[in-house]
C-alpha cells in the first residue's frame, strides 16, 4: 500500500495543487517546508520550538547520521522519534547528495560508495541496500533512495550514465525495503538535459514508489535553469503521487515550484543564513551584522508575527551577533523558518481559494523589488548550496 | 530611602534567614541565585527561558555592556529592559572584577582604571562616576560600587591599600548616584585577613547602602579560605540589609554561605559549564562528551523535572556535544539553571520550616559522597572562575 495522499484543491491558473500526506507520524499538508535536521537536531531548536513554530516535518540525513551516533543507537531505542524527543513525521535523505560532495574522498562502483568516516576514519560502504537497513533503523516516516549525483554541468554521458546507475540503485532500494510503514521516494535525475528527465521520470514512475524527488539541482546551475527543469520535470511525474524537490531553495524557488506542481520542499537556507546573520523579511534579507541595525531600535520585521520580531529589536540582535552571542543566530532561525512556513501557509491557502497563480505572481514582485532596492545587503541568490555537505 | 528588604524567617539552627527584596521590577525571594547575563543575555536563553526557569534576577556587566552595545544603546530606549525585552530585576555589577582580570592591560589611579576597548581599540576610562553613569543608562534594579579587586594571595599592604581605595571609590559611588529607584550596594574587600575585612564592613555599613556584597573572593582562594572569610564577613554585615556573595559559586559554596546568612548569589558555573558539555544532576557532576553516555538511553538526572531531564536523553545530549550542536549546550544550561534553583528554592522553604541546618548538612554530605566516589569525573571544585573576565 503506497503512503496516502490526496489532494484538496488545484490552483486554476497554475499546476500547484495543495493536499495531504498521510504519514505513520501523522498527517502532512501540502505543498509542505521540511526543516533540515541533518544530525537529529534542527540546529539550535528543540522539538518544543518546532511545535511552537508549527514545523510540519523533520529532515534527517542517512550519511550523518550513520556516523554520528549511528544505526545502533537507532536501534536500541527504537528510532530518531524517540532518539530526539520528537513525535512528528521525519523524513531521511539517503545520503547521496551527501557521498557526491565528498568528490576526491570517496571511491563510486555499481555497489556503492565508499568513503572514509569523519568520526574515526574508517573506510565505510554507503549502498542503496546499507541506506536503505541505515534508514529503517532511524525509523523515518519517509525514506529516500540512494541516487548518484554529479554537478548539473556534467557532459551528456556522464549525466546519462549517473542517471542509469540511480535507476539501478533505486531498484535495489526498493527491494531492500523491509518496513512497508515507511514510505520510499525515488529521485528523478538527468542534469540539465530535458531528453534525459524524461526518460529518468519514465523509468522511475514505472515502479511503485510512494512520491518522486527531482533531484540534482542547485548544484551549479542558475536560477532559470532551475526553474525549467523543476518545471519540465514535475510536469513528468504522476498526478496521484507527492513530488518533491530536493534541497531548493529560495522563496521564489519555492513559488516557482509550487506553481509547477511540485509538493514538497527542503532548504539549509533559513537556518543557515540565520547563523551567518542574515534575516529574511517581508522587505527583503536583512544583514543584522550591518552598522546600520546597531542603532534600530525596531522589530526584525514590522511585518512578521514570531516571537523573535514581537519582543526583540535589531539594535539587540545585532548586538547579540557582535557578541558571538548563540542567541542571535537561534532567534533568527526561528524568525527565518516563520518566514518560510508563514510563506507556505498563505500559498497553500491561496490554492485552496483558487488564486495562487496570483499571489505567486504578486509575492515575486515584491521580492524582487526589494532584493533589486537592497542590492547592497547582497546579492538576492546565495552561493550556499540548499543541502547539506558531507 | 532604602531598597525593600524585609526578613520573613530565620532558621533556629544556624544564621540562615529567609526575606524579600522589593526592587522596582517586582520582588524577589532570597536567598536568591542570580542567573549571569554579562552581555543582556544569559548565554543562549531569550527572557521566556528564563520566565519558564523562574529566574529571578538577571546579571549584567557595566565593563562588558559600556563596549559594546555602550550606554548609548541603553539611554536610546529606556534601558536594559526594553533592550533584552526582558521585564524582571536586574543587578549590574561594577566591572571592578573585569579591570582586575585585565592584568597587564590597564593602569589603575585614584581616578579610575584606564583600558583599551576590545571593540575598537580606544582607550577608555573607567572610574565609580563613570561606572554609575553607565549603570544609571543600563537602569539596573541594584547597581554595585566599583571597587579594586586584587589576588587573595596579595601581600596584607597591597591588600589594605586595595581595600581603601574600594572605600574611597564607594563614597564617590554613592556621591554620583542618580536615580534613587535604583539601589547601589558596597563592596567588602580585605582579602583573606580578617581584621581587614572587619575594617572594611565597619566602613563601608556606616553609609547608606541598600546592600553589602562580599567581594574578593573566588580569586585564588581555597574553598576552606572562602567559607571562612564568607562567614566571618558575613557577620560583621547589618541584619537588616540583604547580603550578596559575589561570583561564588558551587552549590556546596551556596550551602555554606547560605549557613552564614549570605541572601544574594551569582555565578558563571552553571552556564559555562554546560558550555563544556558539564552537568549537576543529583547524584553528582556529568560529563556529557564521555563515551558511556553515548549509550545512556536515560535521563540526564532521574530525579530533575525540568524539561531536559523529562524530554531527552543522555545519549542524545551526547550526541549533540560530539556533534558540536549549539542545542547540546542550551539543553544543559536550561537543566544547570533549574538544579541551581531548585537548590534555592529548596533552601528558602527548609529556612521557613526551621530545618535549613539539616537540610544543608544532609545535602553537604550528598554532594560530597557522590563527588567522591565520582572522582574519575573530574575534581569536586573547578579551577573556572565564579565571575566573568574582561
Amino acid at each position: 500500500m503506497l503512503l496516502p495522499f490526496e489532494i484538496h484543491a488545484r490552483d486554476p491558473g497554475s499546476r500547484a495543487r495543495a493536499g495531504k500526506l498521510g504519514t505513520a507520524h501523522g498527517p502532512v499538508l501540502t505543498p509542505v517546508f521540511m526543516a533540515v535536521g541533518t544530525r537529529a537536531t534542527v540546529t539550535g531548536l528543540d522539538p518544543f520550538d518546532l511545535a511552537q513554530l508549527g514545523a510540519p516535518v523533520v529532515l534527517g540525513n542517512t550519511y550523518h547520521l550513520m556516523l554520528r551516533p549511528g544505526a545502533e543507537a537507532f536501534r536500541r531505542v527504537g528510532g530518531i522519534h524517540r532518539f530526539m524527543g520528537y513525535s512528528g513525521p521525519v523524513l531521511t535523505d539517503s545520503g547521496g547528495y551527501q557521498i557526491f560532495s565528498l568528490a576526491d574522498d570517496r571511491t563510486l562502483s555499481e555497489e556503492g560508495a565508499m568513503f572514509r568516516s569523519y568520526v574515526d576514519g574508517r573506510r565505510l560502504l554507503l549502498s542503496p541496500e546499507r541506506s536503505i537497513e541505515i534508514q529503517t533503523a532511524i525509523g523515518s516516516d519517509i525514506m529516500m533512495v540512494l541516487d548518484e549525483c554529479i554537478d548539473s554541468t556534467s557532459s551528456s554521458a556522464a549525466t546519462r550514465a549517473a542517471m542509469e546507475r540511480t535507476h539501478r540503485w533505486a531498484l535495489r532500494s526498493l527491494r531492500a525495503r523491509e518496513n512497508p510503514a515507511q514510505a520510499l521516494f525515488a529521485i528523478v535525475q538527468g542534469g540539465l538535459l530535458p531528453d534525459l528527465r524524461r526518460a529518468s521520470a519514465a523509468f522511475l514512475t514505472a515502479h511503485p514508489f510512494d512520491g518522486f524527488a527531482i533531484g540534482g539541482l542547485a548544484v551549479g546551475d542558475t536560477r532559470a535553469e532551475r526553474e525549467d527543469v523543476t518545471s519540465a520535470s514535475a510536469e513528468l511525474l504522476p498526478d496521484a503521487r507527492p513530488r518533491y524537490l530536493m534541497g531548493v531553495g529560495t522563496p521564489p524557488d519555492l513559488l516557482h515550484a509550487m506553481l509547477a506542481g511540485v509538493d514538497m520542499f527542503d532548504c539549509v537556507l533559513p537556518t543557515h543564513l540565520a547563523w551567518q546573520g542574515t534575516a529574511f523579511t517581508s522587505t527583503g534579507r536583512v544583514k543584522l551584522t550591518r552598522g546600520s541595525c546597531a542603532s534600530a531600535d525596531v522589530p526584525l520585521d514590522a511585518n512578521c508575527g514570531c516571537n523573535t520580531c514581537q519582543r526583540f529589536s535589531r539594535a539587540y540582535l545585532n548586538h547579540l551577533f557582535k557578541c558571538s552571542e548563540p542567541l542571535g543566530p537561534r532567534l533568527v532561525s526561528l524568525h527565518n523558518l516563520h518566514h518560510y512556513f508563514t510563506l507556505m501557509r498563505e500559498a497553500r491557502a491561496a490554492i485552496l481559494a483558487g488564486t495562487f497563480a496570483a499571489y505567486a505572481r504578486a509575492k515575486l514582485d515584491a521580492i524582487d523589488r526589494h532584493e533589486h532596492s537592497g542590492r547592497r545587503l547582497g546579492p538576492a541568490t546565495t552561493s550556499l548550496d540548499g543541502r547539506e555537505p558531507g
